[in-house]
């Protein structure tokens, strides 16, 4: 199989886009793709201070990578969550990570611990919560990330979900017609009101298979393993199915994540009030703790950590 | 097992209710799901005159069955496609099926031929007309079904598309966001204009492993084998997929269809001009050739006739 742009061999065939690529064409594309993502999305200019949040896996190392090498002011910041055999490798992955390729453009990374933080690994923390360790994780850094964003003034936070994880996040969404949620899957999420970092998915636009041939070519030294707390969990099935579908029908993906936010754009230019900014600004007020943005009158993390620390009987 | 409302043995699990039942049980209880969808969606009175389309497929048949039970005026109509070592069997079970059942309760069978009519069987038509088979068969039901509702004064058209079928169809929608596909799956479409019979889904509460157990355990006598055109049809894909979700988390078929009616009858009581009727007189005006309704100025049957009768060179 031969490259469709040069006469090398093919690395990577594209079905989606009825194409196939050597290394180099691959990482002009994905670099491309990112670019236009960035544009479309109205989501950063090169003047802007982006925090790219990276986890040790494929997509962010290759996310805090691209925006460097496109001339983007980067900064990263990585959570530890304290799972053992996991968090260490991850960490150890994101450090080698800063040192041979963030540090030489000029970039640092900040490390949040968890456990220095609220006394516990993520969990030891669910199990004191009585939640889902999952979703113990994502309101924590969730709430870490924008918190960091915020105090340190980035213009931007960047993560690195692909259109895999986006494409499972949808489909989720609409197989339970969570309306709330889907008005806030989107690319770009602004910084709609005092408090709340702007985020951004560069992502967006690249599959699952296409980032890790991209983290291959370019030598990006990831960990491959999947968080061992997620065995089982939802979106690895919707990412199942929807490989299925794109087996059977290549760019099922992609039209259908593409295809909504088509949908919501036009929505949005057809009512004011469905803009994201004007939901934020109608919907959330300051956490009487943490004075964090929330809906609730106590911010979720700030409920959470409340539960943790109350004794058990 | 046991049946959770009798002590006799349970012939069918039923997760999504958490339930099991013994084969009255499993009766009565889809008795009692086709009499409320028939109340909650408005379909039809017991003085209605009722047109089943009856394919010999457990579905249509169980269908006819039940509404018979129920004490409607329910006759049936028959499209024989022409589909050679699969049309004459699913004909014969639908014939059985009158002389059996049918009769005795005063209803009475139509049989439309489709070579009487258009010259050639389905497969033939689709060959001629260079369109894939179901879509060609889908154009050519739709229209029969209508037309001869409509000319013979039936109040409405009934078919047996169960759960399965609405869920697989919404799947298949929303994965391309096919928004006027979207706004005209309903279980009840109206009569809206000169021409439309009204049409109803009165198994879209039932799956279809609830429809294969009510129709061993009623004795009803049908096909079972798919259409052997189907192979390969997306809505086959979209059904796999969706007993794979299923199977993670019973009701997420019931969940994802109703949750999208619930959402389908807000946005029509906010706005009359998303209501069905509406849609409808907007869009549609009789077909240049044979006067049925259409948003095209010749409709897709007549067009597709057309085409069927050019002399290919």
């Amino acid at each position: 199989m031969r490259c469709r742009k040069c006469p090398q061999r093919a690395v990577l065939r594209l079905p989606r886009h009825n194409t196939a690529f050597c290394g180099p064409c691959l990482t002009e594309f994905v670099n491309t793709q990112v670019q236009k993502a960035i544009k479309a999305q109205a989501m950063f200019s090169p003047d802007d201070r982006i925090l790219v949040a990276v986890s040790g896996g494929k997509d962010s190392l290759a996310l805090w990578e691209i925006l460097l090498k496109l001339g983007y002011r980067a900064d990263a910041l990585y959570v530890d969550l304290g799972i053992s055999g996991y968090s260490d490798r991850s960490r150890e992955k994101v450090e080698r990570f800063t040192h041979d390729v963030a540090e030489p453009c000029g970039a640092k990374l900040t490390i949040h611990t968890i456990a220095d933080d609220a006394g516990a690994g993520i969990k030891e923390l669910a199990t004191l919560v009585k939640r889902p360790t999952c979703s113990t994780c994502g309101t924590i850094k969730r709430y870490q990330f924008n918190r960091i964003a915020w105090e340190n003034k980035y213009d931007v936070m960047a993560t690195g979900h692909n259109l895999d994880d986006e494409a499972a996040r949808l489909l989720g969404n609409v197989l339970q017609w969570q309306e709330e949620y889907l008005q806030k899957q989107s690319p770009t999420l602004p910084a709609s009101v005092e408090g709340f970092a702007k985020k951004v998915k560069p992502l967006y636009r690249m599959t699952e298979r296409e980032m890790a041939a991209y983290a291959v070519v370019n030598r990006i030294d990831y960990l491959v393993e999947e968080c061992p707390m997620a065995k089982g969990a939802k979106m690895l099935v919707y990412k199942d199915v929807l490989n299925r579908l794109e087996a059977e029908s290549p760019g099922t993906k992609h039209r259908f994540y593409w295809g909504f936010l088509d949908k919501q754009k036009k929505a949005a230019a057809a009512s004011s009030t469905l803009d994201m900014a004007h939901l934020d600004q109608a919907t959330l007020q300051p956490c009487d703790t943490c004075k964090q943005p929330t809906t609730a009158g106590t911010c979720s993390f700030c409920r959470m950590m409340a539960r943790a620390k109350t004794p058990t009987h």
